[in-house]
């Protein structure tokens, strides 16, 4: 029996207030209005971000329902809705693409003005002022336009990508781990062939940024981090090698430069911490380095650095979403099979 | 008389202290060694960098000879030199170009190993550890490899630029103003055709990076400055409007982000300020801003700046010399008339 046009009830991880475990609940889904998409998630990864948000981090509104990284199937759609059908697999999409705004008119912007996320408050409801979910008869806040840590969850069309009805079930790590690290690499530095690269953070992002840097054709890529366990999985997907800060007696930039004759060409900062931040950025060569910033720092932290840093040659930049304009790479615009190998056609 | 292998007596404004005024005195200028050269200065410019070090903002050694941005005539060579022979025009060059070190050997490099200026003290010599001037029996220090207020100075042959015979005085902004801002525009910032631009500071520098802008195809240009009577010089060069932060009742950052749908392309910072360096990158479209730094700030200060205006999309750079290869576009490697009018060949 469809559902469509129903309020359906599922179980869901809702946060009721900061800093507390989320607990699993009955909640109310209710339909999509127009524009909107309700979507069955078959998997959700679990970002830093979540975690951010549930700690107070990131400005968020609560009770709400969290995750931003998922795979689903659409349920049913509302009306206006051309982009997605019932029974198409889909990402949730965290930066929308409106395709109106500035950003989205721009080849090598994004970050659609329709985006919120993690800058400022929130607002947690859907474009009409409203929220989909309801808990114990309250309204449940909705996140980063996804809130992806439930069995059904609503988005507007904007925010979400169809992707190959064959994709598995890690494909939910496009969604956001993925694609901010290997994009971070290939879109944002735009890693060289035979250049060498230093990736901070041996996470999900961090491994994803150093697929990138391997594919672009780095000659060398430094994974850094203080977990030894996770070297094994960098190595695979691409380092040449790992060091532990902690095994030095001087600051990890300085043994980056020896190992490097001055600096990587590209450094990749995957872990959201303002002195990795600038570690990354001082491992870089003078004369040309590139410092790629991935990772969310609390919107409290500030960079403190000299200008110098930067006039002697070195860049500093960041991207969210790994630069991928969402919509349209799911379409397969894009040849890089990494990344599109879930994509439609 | 040849003056060749003899010791020069000439004019020379010397700074014997940091903050005095500077004093024509009459100075030794002793002959090039092996791979230097000696040459008539013909005409100076005076760079803010040069009060800089006067002040003490760049760290630098006394008594010296001040000055970086000239044209001159080789008067004598030493043993081994082959780039330029007596009579050759030419500009000093304080970022060298060895060819041999990792920046010059790198396509998208211009920041020479044997560059010294400004991020720590000076040597003030030669490369043997010696300086080639002297007065009232006192040696005087070298100031960033140039030291061009002088009838004669001595440079390494890898701070030399051959140019046309024909050049007129005027020329010697090549040496660093001219350079600095237009390659920071066309170079550094990578202007694109069509796109809006901000520019701070409205003297040397920043009229430069005008003309860049305006080479490069920018359909907008702001000049922002607070002297008024630079504006008409601003628009002749290719300024399509020029404003005064002091005429407005809030950030020149937020005015500009109204005036241009959210924020220029690019922003060039010429002023050598911190909270300019701010103002430029908070000037920029968030989603792939590229604010770029030319000026020189005192070693001192530090930029504090959250990162999530970088991880947005936006780009902070940074270049000396306007990223130029000093000998190889000299050499007229380069077709872009307005550097190379002034070239060999």
């Amino acid at each position: 029996m469809s559902t469509a046009g129903k309020v359906i009830k599922c179980k869901a991880a809702v946060a009721w207030e900061p800093c507390k475990p989320l607990t699993i609940e009955e909640i109310e889904v209710a339909p999509p209005k127009a524009h909107e998409v309700r979507v069955k998630i078959i998997s959700s990864g679990i970002c830093g971000s979540d975690n951010s948000a549930l700690n107070g981090i990131i400005a968020t509104k609560f009770p709400v329902i969290l995750g931003h990284e998922a795979i689903g199937v659409v349920e049913s759609i509302g009306q206006g809705v051309t982009i997605v059908k019932p029974g198409d697999k889909v990402i949730p999409l965290f930066v929308p693409q409106c395709g109106s705004c500035r950003s989205c008119k721009t080849a090598n912007c994004n970050l659609c003005e329709k985006f919120e996320f993690g800058f400022s408050a929130l607002s947690g409801v859907m474009a009409d002022g409203t929220t989909r979910f309801t808990c114990k008869g309250k309204p449940i806040y909705h996140y980063a336009s996804t809130s992806t840590f439930t069995e059904y969850t609503v988005l507007s069309d904007i925010c979400i990508a169809k992707v190959n009805c064959h994709a598995p079930v890690e494909v939910c790590l496009i969604g956001c781990g993925f694609a901010t690290g290997y994009g971070g690499a290939v879109n944002t530095a735009k890693v060289t062939k035979g250049s060498t690269c230093a990736v901070f953070g041996l996470g999900g992002v961090g491994f994803s940024a150093i697929a990138g840097c391997k594919d672009a054709g780095a000659s060398r890529i430094i994974g850094v981090g203080t977990h030894k366990d996770k070297y094994p999985k960098a190595m695979q997907l691409g380092a040449t090698e790992c060091i532990n800060p902690k095994d030095y007696n001087k600051p990890v930039h300085e043994v980056i430069c020896e190992m490097t004759n001055g600096g990587v060409d590209f450094a990749i900062e995957c872990a959201g911490r303002i002195d990795t931040m600038m570690t990354a950025l001082q491992s870089t060569y003078l004369s040309n380095g590139v410092a790629v910033i991935l990772g969310v720092a609390s919107p409290a932290d500030t960079l403190n650095l000299s200008p110098g840093l930067l006039l002697t040659g070195r860049s500093l930049k960041g991207s969210i979403f790994g630069a991928w304009k969402g919509r349209d790479c799911s379409n397969n615009n894009l040849d890089r099979s990494t990344f599109s190998f879930c994509a439609v056609g």
